[in-house]
């Protein structure tokens, strides 16, 4: 029996076909845009799998379902997605559309659930069986594996770390809530700050190195990597609020393996430094002492990989 | 068969007798002291069982399983005791000495994790699927029943809410840790307040209130009660900290019931409308919705009868 994971971006659709042994036997990415509408994104999904199957060969009745990560909430059973603003999409029935063209089951997962289930199948996360999963990019997204399961929630929005309290009247988040670890955070929050300061002295090195190119999370990160001290206390100040946020996770679910995945991760070692830090100074001894805290391995991967094996019923 | 649950308290012993349906054949408390010493906690833990046993009556031979619900972090299976402050313990091996004398399997659980437990089988939480239990008292301690089940993470110590962080650079926590939950919402927390505004004009009806007596949270509580506005103040802060971290757990573990006990909760009303505003502004629209707040109904007995649920097995 084989499996179909669609990993549904704002800009591209990606998609797996794997076996049960979780073996990927193809892959396939093609670009999208939300102003195509939703009727030419779903023919595109169902186009990407079947393309799938022919590539691999693999015939489409021996597909037992297809699972389709997508961000935002959703309702799994039913195939719904509720609000996933980078498509611009609000209560959307993904899975009849899709199952009825293909002749195949679908459901809908979480992005960031899938992603953590392949980080802990496939990934840095391998053999933990308490762990969180964090993507820090434009926002900040996370996923649980509690006890070796996906750990969904009450209605499948559960691991939203990004959506906690870090400062509590601190700067508005786009979910509505003041102080959201993403709104201090994320790469969004990093990019902002480097806004702010660029036009005062102590911004001027963040402000040359953008020329007339906009400021983005990746331009702080490049002044820090190049000394600029104002560059760095922006990523540290970021990189300590996730911390502080992964140390009150380990605390709450007393976790085994925390795993950082996302662009904003990419700055590597000082994100990992100031994080294994606050862990430090502020979980239970005996908790962080056991809990990991590794930089995700499948990188733009583990959202395809992640739906195929949800898929596939693994790890889910 | 019979199950026993012990509680085990800085003042006091509290054991139950349950059936496997979870009815209570008998209860039994006895005081005690940490000046005692260990041995003659054991005994009287011992005693506690076997006179428990004659009461009903029921043969010792008949109950399958105690379990010991202790303060602090415990290793369950080898039933020992980490570190429990009010009894003066660390690493003490609990368990072995009680089920040589009773001749009966013992394990160990974290008392608030018992109580999470007590209440999702027979108190407040009852068929909540995913419910977090917290304990206001002296500190703040928690439990979790995620998927229905207790969730203990990786070495036992989940569900620490009291020792998640809730202001950055806080006041020092009793952990080690700076700005934890417990070190700006607890009955400690309030009642310091209410100390340090005792010799101020502001604090005036705290001070005569306590008269000679020590201010506690139950003087500022009752100063409030009277309408004493520097003291709804104190609460109301304390009570906004709780209600940000309740949100915070609501949105990461997307919750269906979050259950209050303790000695503070008993102020009532004014701590439920807090946390219930601070839900409502913080977490997602579709999570706050799902989301009951309500107080514990078990009052002191949820350890004890959790203890003993946890002897059955039932919901652990």
């Amino acid at each position: 029996m084989y499996y179909i994971g669609i990993d549904l971006g704002g800009t591209k659709i990606a998609a797996a076909l794997i076996d049960s042994h979780l073996t990927v036997m193809a892959k396939l990415t093609v670009a999208t845009a939300p102003e195509e509408g939703m009727q030419a994104v779903v023919d595109r999904i169902i186009g990407s799998a079947v393309r799938l199957c022919e590539s691999a060969p693999v015939d489409i009745g021996s597909v037992g379902r297809v699972c389709i990560g997508s961000p935002g909430p959703v309702v799994r059973e039913s195939g719904t997605v509720l609000d996933a603003p980078n498509l611009r999409w609000k209560n959307v029935a993904l899975a009849p559309p899709v199952a009825r063209a293909l002749g195949v089951p679908v459901i809908v997962e979480n992005d960031a659930n899938a992603a953590a289930v392949a980080e802990n199948l496939l990934g840095a996360g391998k053999a933990s069986k308490n762990m969180m999963y964090i993507t820090v990019s434009t926002g900040i997204g996370g996923g649980l594996v509690l006890d070796g399961r996906l750990y969904r929630g009450s209605t499948g929005a559960a691991g939203e770390i990004g959506h906690t309290t870090a400062v509590r009247n601190g700067p508005m988040c786009g979910c509505g809530n003041r102080g959201c670890l993403e709104a201090v955070a994320s790469g969004t929050a990093i990019a902002r700050r480097g806004q702010e300061l660029a036009c005062r002295p102590a911004g001027r090195a963040i402000a040359e190195l953008a020329g007339e190119g906009p400021i983005t999370a990746l331009t702080v990160a490049e002044a820090a990597r190049r000394g600029d001290t104002a560059a760095i206390a922006i990523l540290r100040d970021a990189f300590e609020y996730l911390g502080i946020a992964v140390a009150s996770a380990a605390n709450l679910l007393n976790l085994d393996t925390v795993v950082i995945g996302g662009g904003v991760s990419g700055v590597g070692d000082m994100l990992f430094e100031v994080v294994r830090r606050e862990v430090n100074a502020r979980a239970f001894p005996f908790v962080a002492e056991k809990c990991r805290i590794v930089p995700a391995s499948l990188g733009a991967d583990s959202g395809v990989l992640g739906a195929a094996c949800c898929a596939a019923g693994i790890g889910a």
